[in-house]
């Protein structure tokens, strides 16, 4: 993600997704296990894929707000986890700042990890609910897309390294589940959102083609080398429903959770259903796709690019040539992608 | 305090200072309560003023390995605590290195909070034990030293300011101990320290006034403006050893704390020993003293300086002419400081 506070002002699409899982939030709120009474403990619930934070502030003062009415006064702890160059500055900000739960709820007390939550995070049997929105698309490590391809939709992707990606996606997400089942008391509640395709591995979007198109004529034009952009590669793959319905059915996963919900949604961008209705301009739309783009994939892109000058080459090109391509053609393009997600309970 | 990892590179003197504190340490990790076994809580320590992160990695090695051996396996969280702005990423990064407690013991897990511990931090009852390291001497606020004096020991100070500064710093340290009282559970060890003067309150080191010196050479040639200098103000105080047993005589801090030890030390920075011994050169002392004077002090020397280009320039010439001020005068100048810390028990 970049940072500086970009990514906060850049993912309306990420709060769009919330609704669709907003009544789901609710209800595991209102079921979710509590501690003991006397027993000492607090209420405790983890927000993966954190990021900035700005998107936490909202579905954290719901779920504070329903565990508050069932035990009125019951202390919380609220764990933000993200990568370690995530802007946790900007996150203690936010977390300070006047959108928070921390300005409305008293004795709840925020804290960060800065670790990949492929990894174990917190002592066993500590977390009551635990949120993942919009993040499980993310794998710990980029998958090999071919020689020149950077992502699954890429016309380059061969149906071998696409089924090796798909079932490297599929063992990250037990590696996953399992130290969430340790971390997680019986009874805890986890909602886990991603990224999706349809059923045939479709992205909502057009952009990545767009982007190619952007990285090609770099090439061509000698600015940047072929080689270059062939090592471009972005640790994202969006599964398809069958993707984690296989995950969710296999027998150590049945074991420790059971499934209340799978849901495939199609989430349109917000500006581009303003757009629709005619009230903000085509160039506004631009704005927010590229926007869109530029927060979530801006460092994977310019990884390969090392040499200062070249780097900053891209970083100006990419956003311009991308909005002189779409502003010409309005209507044409969205940043409007299937969104996946499944709500389980901890046995 | 700059960001950057730049904190974790001039930090020597800080690492001395523990050595002064290291059998409190031991002996704290050797009689701190722990959870009631069967409670399913774990042991947590709080890391206030962390930092980066680099000089807690020993200390919380050594207590850990005391509290493990009172009850292996008894699973941990270390909580570090610094400003928001502080660099969580390097911090982060420290936690997951080489020489991280988390390569040495397994189920332990740290996380980290961005916010003022002249707040509220954790819920009531969590904590077992609390380090505060080289930390106490920086205030919630910088005092008013008066119209041109930005520290306490600046030839333009007041009786008055300063009269007016220790109450307020002494305000400030009971607020802080209210809040740890709140935090900690009966039986918690706290170990709190930092940056004093002897009982006259004059500081061991001579770089404040060489600090001036250079200032008034850069308003004296007009590269920046007598007002912008009067502007800078440090947030510290550094207190006797009266300051801090006044504080810890109050009936209120009584009733939650015993005093388990005060103890104030001359500490020297082992640069200055080592050059003493003949084993470095006494460029090799300038370097490690404009490092630390860098590294504490850069952001609020320069926060004044609002315009980019004056910035710039006090961010340069600051270090330069300190380093050519100091380089000409062998064994002149030193950044060894006094040191004051207080072991406390929570009642």
């Amino acid at each position: 993600m970049k940072g500086g506070g970009f990514y906060n002002k850049h993912s309306g699409w990420q709060q769009a997704v919330q609704d669709s899982m907003f009544e789901h939030v609710i209800k595991s709120a209102q079921t979710c296990a509590l501690p003991l009474p006397g027993s000492g403990k607090c209420w405790r619930i983890m927000d993966l894929g954190c990021s900035q934070g700005r998107n936490s502030m909202a579905p954290i003062s719901a779920v504070l707000k329903e565990v508050r009415s069932r035990a009125p006064g019951l202390p919380g702890t609220v764990l933000h986890a993200d990568l370690p160059d995530n802007d946790f500055s900007t996150l203690f900000h936010v977390l300070a700042g006047e959108g928070s739960y921390t300005r409305t709820f008293e004795d709840v007390y925020p804290a960060a990890i800065g670790r990949s939550y492929y990894n174990r995070l917190v002592p066993s049997a500590e977390l009551h609910m635990l949120l993942a929105f919009v993040t499980l698309h993310w794998l710990p490590q980029a998958p090999d897309w071919g020689a020149t391809a950077w992502n699954q939709w890429h016309p380059a992707v061969t149906t071998e390294a696409l089924a090796e990606c798909r079932q490297q996606a599929a063992k990250d997400l037990l590696g996953f589940l399992e130290h969430r089942a340790v971390e997680c008391v019986s009874g805890a509640k986890l909602i886990l959102s991603m990224v999706a395709t349809d059923s045939a591995g479709d992205a909502g979007s057009s952009v990545p083609a767009l982007v190619d198109d952007v990285l090609e004529q770099l090439v061509s034009e000698g600015l940047v080398s072929r080689s270059s952009v062939s090592q471009v590669s972005i640790p994202i793959y969006c599964r398809r429903e069958q993707d984690l319905q296989a995950v969710l059915d296999l027998p150590q996963v049945r074991a420790d959770f059971s499934v209340e919900a799978v849901q495939l949604n199609f989430v349109r961008h917000p500006v581009e259903l303003q757009y629709e209705a005619g009230e903000v301009s085509w160039e506004t739309v631009v704005d927010a796709i590229v926007g869109g783009v530029i927060a979530i994939w801006e460092p994977s892109l310019l990884a390969p690019f090392r040499d200062a000058e070249q780097r900053q080459l891209v970083k100006q090109e990419l956003p311009r040539r991308l909005r002189s391509a779409m502003i010409l053609r309005p209507g044409e393009f969205g940043f409007s992608w299937h969104h996946l997600f499944t709500v389980l309970t901890r046995l």
